[in-house]
């Protein structure tokens, strides 16, 4: 690989995104491969801070574009600082969440304009989009449960199961009219999913390492 | 006045944008006008604290992109929160720096692109631009030592004289295209300096105060 492939995972909050990507990493770098694991919001110190900031309850009030251009600086600096020079230096990047996740839950999810997301997101990626995203779907009453047997219940947690709703609508939506995204199961065993999860980039990259023995 | 007016300074860091906007405000107050006083980046609390993240040093390292971003997200609250409704209950709006402030500092100073700059803030403020702008004018070195005598030194104004030197001219440009601009000199003494002001939009707009005698 000269450049290397960008992955992004996608889902409603409790749908595994984080525990997938981590799988996927170990997998790729047990074959071998240079993997840089990354997630958003966040993902360098400073989108980190960012993200610090976006989920501090005492930001209540905010207004949902304001929210969306908070993400999009994080997303900023997180293109700029990691995701293009890995890139670049032909690393796999595996990222936890990406420009669909502003589209679900500030456009679904709030209501913003969507055209307006994809604008500002355009100018805070620029040509810095994934080779494929991997949509987790989940029943909301599912994701609802798993997310109610989390000690940590942050400001986006807290917003309710309508907002999830909305959200999980949102994403397959996206997910359909995205030629590079690919649509799984969530509720299936986690070693199951994360296993037909290479399966199906196995299938679309010759470059893919082969299944664990 | 149904809907009121929207007034805008912007200068250097130095030229004193924000005295003469408190000495326009006192002014318009004392003759029994409804005026709503703010500043940029900040206005409302969640924009206080977005201007105060943007402020802290330990977020060197972020990339022009993202503190644009940032700005805009300080700016939409802004809007939304203080400036539409002020107008709409036809107050005078007062605002130390506003979209120029982000043309000037992150285009002419950091080297951004400008049309992008444009097209952000055009999102985090829809319709509401200045009906009056007011620039003032200062010679770099003058306002390096100014700033010089002041003891705080935040980040942006460590970064030195050549970019004060960008944001000047970048000023000046933004100035001479702004149909809606006036230019004043920010060496003339402080009050000489309001009383012109003054006297400049008095000869605009009808519904301005007489001169104090």
């Amino acid at each position: 690989m000269s450049r290397g492939y960008f992955i992004v995972f996608e889902g409603v909050d409790g749908s595994g995104t984080t525990t997938q990507s981590r799988l996927l990493a170990s997998h790729l770098r047990e074959a071998g491969l240079p993997v840089t694991l990354t997630r958003e919001p966040g993902g360098t110190p400073v989108a980190e801070k960012i993200r610090q900031f976006v989920l501090d309850p005492s930001l209540e009030g905010i207004s949902p574009m304001s929210e969306l251009f908070l993400y999009a600086a994080s997303r900023s600096q997180h293109v700029a600082e990691v995701i293009v020079p890995s890139l670049d230096r032909g690393d796999v990047v595996i990222c936890d969440r990406y420009i669909a996740s502003s589209l679900a839950y500030q456009g679904y999810g709030r209501g913003l304009n969507l055209e307006e997301i994809e604008q500002i997101n355009r100018l805070a990626v620029g040509e810095c989009l994934p080779d494929a995203t991997i949509y987790l779907t989940l029943p909301v009453e599912v994701a609802w449960k798993r997310l109610g047997q989390r000690d940590s219940a942050d400001r986006l947690e807290q917003t309710g199961m309508a907002l999830q709703e909305k959200v999980a609508r949102g994403y397959q939506e996206i997910a359909n009219r995205d030629p590079a995204g690919l649509v799984f199961d969530a509720q299936l065993e986690i070693n199951r999913l994360a296993e037909r999860i290479q399966g199906a980039l196995r299938r679309r990259w010759s470059w893919f390492p082969e299944e664990k023995k």
